[in-house]
């Protein structure tokens, strides 16, 4: 199954794709009381685990199946093409976004920093997410660094804590994108800081430059785990203006879904809706040689095969 | 005003105190129809401004004036002792908590850390959010060095993004009580840590030990803004079983509340529910000769000055 949230009328209604087109699960109700059951967004809907997963089958199975239904449906608002739908973030207000960083080969040699013994994270925040084809903005206090990371990226099903790596991926919903948006203003003083203490503020500095409004573009859709099958070896691709920027395999993860699953769950009780970054591949702006930034009027694309692309334009405040 | 979240049938209800009484305002609502027609949850009230707090205020007035009223309301279940009540969290769920470190001089002295140039934080998770009076368990994973940090925490009450120091205060709504409660296992590691990198990598894993199940008390209440008055001298105190382990005042902040907010909103969009934590004060059980952590069977309360007493018991997994 393949998810979005939609605004209808102002408010985050739960979607599922049916070939191109959208169907407003609540806006259904009308003609398909079963759509009008299932819970009403898609937090809920991915904690639903099995069961709402194979209602929303049926449904999506019924009106695949008639034209006349997907006719009266149109006509009542409650199925457009995707293209029409005001689409949000799949989830647009995330409990949690963990954000894996140095977990991929690629990258860490290009930013020229080893191979960490465990993966690392840090938070992004909700109030940073917003969806594929709104505009990420930059920030006045530190426009001129604003680089990409396009990250595949997991969203939990079910409460999970302290889990094995064999045991991980029952807990996963279903896969999304997200790009990392970094303001890399504070990056070039981590490797000038002298000494333990000064290194970790500067490092927390440069987290806070992926902090700011528009710096966490998520979607377009979530794929269910299901659906998109074995995620060990999908292609990755980031592109500026058309131009690929960043293309890898997530066969390039130091650390794969489970292993980054079992790790935080030691740590963290993940929840529903939660989502896990995997990390950025290699490609960024800022370590290509010269440096590349985004600026307004540009189009940034993160693409990964068998979920779509998510695509933003870059805009001045 | 005084807000508290208990839970009413297990969901959560936003509350009032009344002198030493709770208030369920949805349940008072056959009673009292004003109070069915307030916002449902603590968050949505305080996001409703002074319009919400203002409807809040007559309510409680007309409740307080009316011995008649205030039986029917007992009798209906709609008020009742503060003891009596299911205390959850007053956010149960926030979005954000930003926890400030390194904010207390006395504290940065007994840590042996110079004064930092900025604010410093972290982030907590929402899933480790518990209410006073559940019990914070010992994680099996590192039941040993577990530590109290009590501290003075702000609600944020409006979306606020690059706002200044002197305007800040306009934005909270108002005051609670954090127990960053942090398993102290990966602390030495930081000091021993050599070179940039390998001490960021300690550092983020001294964060992931607060960030376990039932790591993160808040309350009891939200203290109002209007109702605490003058924040920058308000006594805190951490009791372990009864023993005074922190006293101080937030007069020893390094970053007062206006300047925290002004230095994180250059970067975050805070939104209402929003949580800063201002940071631990000295006293903390890592910070003592001989070290002290909490086990199996002890209270640790948190006071701060015209907010409340956080209390905890401390269980085993």
């Amino acid at each position: 199954m393949r998810y979005v949230t939609i605004s209808n009328k102002g408010q985050a209604a739960a979607a599922v794709m049916i070939g191109d087109d959208v169907l407003d699960l609540k806006a259904s109700a009308v003609l398909l009381p079963e759509a009008g059951a299932v819970a009403g967004s898609v937090r809920d809907i991915l904690a639903g685990g099995d069961a709402a997963l194979s209602s929303i089958r049926k449904i999506v199975d019924k009106v695949a199946a008639s034209g006349n239904l997907q006719e009266d449906l149109k006509s009542g608002g409650a199925l457009m093409p995707l293209k029409q739908a005001k689409l949000m973030a799949p989830i647009p207000q995330p409990t949690l976004i963990l954000s894996c960083g140095m977990n991929y080969h690629e990258h860490l040699r290009e930013m020229n920093t080893p191979v960490p013994k465990t993966p690392t994270a840090f938070t992004k925040n909700a109030a940073s997410v917003i969806a594929s084809g709104e505009a990420i903005i930059l920030p006045k206090a530190a426009p001129d660094m604003v680089d990409w990371e396009g990250e595949f990226s997991v969203v939990i099903g079910k409460p999970c804590f302290s889990v094995k790596a064999a045991d991980a991926l029952n807990y996963v919903a279903g896969y999304t994108i997200i790009n990392d948006v970094s303001a890399r203003d504070w990056v070039a003083p981590i490797f000038k800081a002298e000494g333990t203490m000064p290194s970790i503020l500067a490092w927390e500095h440069n987290i806070l430059g992926k902090q700011f409004p528009t710096f966490c573009p998520m979607g377009p859709v979530i794929v269910t785990a299901d659906e998109i099958g074995d995620v060990s070896d999908l292609h990755l691709e980031a592109r500026l203006n058309g131009k690929v920027m960043q293309s890898t395999s997530t066969s390039d993860l130091v650390f794969d879904v489970p292993k980054v699953i079992e790790y935080f769950s030691q740590f963290y009780r993940l929840m529903p809706g939660d989502i896990i970054t995997t990390g950025s591949p290699s490609g960024v702006g800022y370590g290509r040689n010269p440096k590349i930034f985004m600026k307004a009027g540009d189009v940034i694309e993160v693409e990964v095969e068998r979920i779509g692309i998510l695509s933003n334009p870059i805009a001045i405040d």
